[in-house]
């Protein structure tokens, strides 16, 4: 009785380490949402304070990407996972990386904010609202759906990054048009750009998380395919 | 006898798993480095066959990507490895997430360079040139340091990245300039800063690949830090 107790309490454990390794995944996800957040409103309020916040608050983004990949090798080496355990462990180690870029790119948009006050021509910004909008849920959904093992989430979130994308293109094609209406603008839009491209880049990232949960709810690797078979790897019986 | 046979066999097959890994990762790294020659030759020269070549090839650049991330979760489910072999596997894993990413960064050049040469407007590449060099330098540097898990090397790389980030900024300067010069350019030299862009996020790529062999060899994360953290990490006893 006392080994099978025994084997409980590793296994038990082991439970809580993976546990404890999902939550700080969701914690760290939670402060690059907010950083993001952060940076989209420094840029629509033209507030720097809060810009100059976001750029002094990444340093804990990267803090919590080295310590939580770390934890994934304490776990790897004593553990030995197997399985879904595995895959949890590797997911999570890709995870953090687009979590961490994401961090970064919200720094970029913050630092654009605060050079875009400067010459209070937070005017400019009404274009990336609504892309800024759909960014932050997207980031949202993917964190959601990486909480929640939900490959079907995960799925509408690669959808969702294709229209992204989209926005992002009429976007800069209306930049463009700025840019040659009046060349004296052109620095500003250029920024401008560099903000929304840094918007779309996070789209990119939530993609990729997602694609982290379809690998670990059903060990499909679904990077660099299609959306029509990513729906295929999701739902293998769905087309019959 | 039998049983240190076996055992022996048992270690050499894993030495030969762990030693065809680290091979994989040159042969990709090979593939990655002759997909940004050509990118960059095709923008040089204007060459668009040579640019639809490194467009249809990056398929091939994915799928390495994939297969060795496979064999890393393999390995780590089959062998356990432990300390370095572990720390060999892992930094693999996101050694692959770079190249992967400086493929598509290959890729991006050599987009743009198809769209400039449509408008026979290669000169502008002349600003780049220098750069495109230097990047390729520093692909060719990191992979390198990867190859003989020399952390020298790895620190070199972290500072030539510095100087390539330099010649990035003056070189967005150049062509603002160049803008504001001439509104109907807008279009032509946003290509070329986009490229720009992308040559240099190739520079940020290899030196994430360095700190991942640093990590490797001497089990320190060096990233996020200075570069004077870093020498201090790797010569910890150059400084007393």
């Amino acid at each position: 009785m006392e080994t099978g107790e025994f084997g409980q309490h590793i296994s038990q454990q082991f439970n809580d380490e993976l546990e404890d390794i999902r939550n700080r995944v969701l914690t760290m996800g939670g402060l690059v949402e907010k950083q993001l957040a952060d940076a989209i409103n420094s840029m629509v309020e033209g507030d720097t304070e809060l810009a100059e916040s976001v750029v002094a608050n990444d340093h804990r983004v990267n803090g919590m990407e080295v310590s939580i990949d770390e934890e994934c090798s304490r776990v790897l080496a004593r553990r030995q996972p197997a399985a879904g355990d595995l895959r949890l462990v590797v997911a999570v180690i890709k995870t953090i990386t687009d979590l961490e870029r994401i961090g970064d790119q919200a720094e970029r948009v913050a630092r654009f904010s605060l050079r875009l006050a400067e010459n209070s021509h937070h005017g400019y910004f009404k274009e990336l609202e609504h892309l800024a909008e759909d960014v932050r849920q997207i980031l949202n959904d993917a964190l959601d759906a990486f909480a929640r093992m939900d490959t079907e989430a995960a799925l509408e979130v690669a959808r969702s990054d294709i229209s992204i994308d989209q926005e992002y293109d009429s976007i800069m094609r209306q930049l463009i048009t700025f840019m040659m209406e009046d060349p004296r603008n052109v620095t500003r839009v250029l920024d401008v750009m560099w903000t929304a491209r840094a918007l779309e880049r996070i789209g990119d990232h939530a993609k990729n998380i997602c694609e982290y949960v379809i690998y670990l709810v059903k060990g499909k690797d679904v990077r660099h395919i299609s959306i029509d078979k990513m729906e295929e790897a999701v739902n293998p019986d769905a087309g019959s």
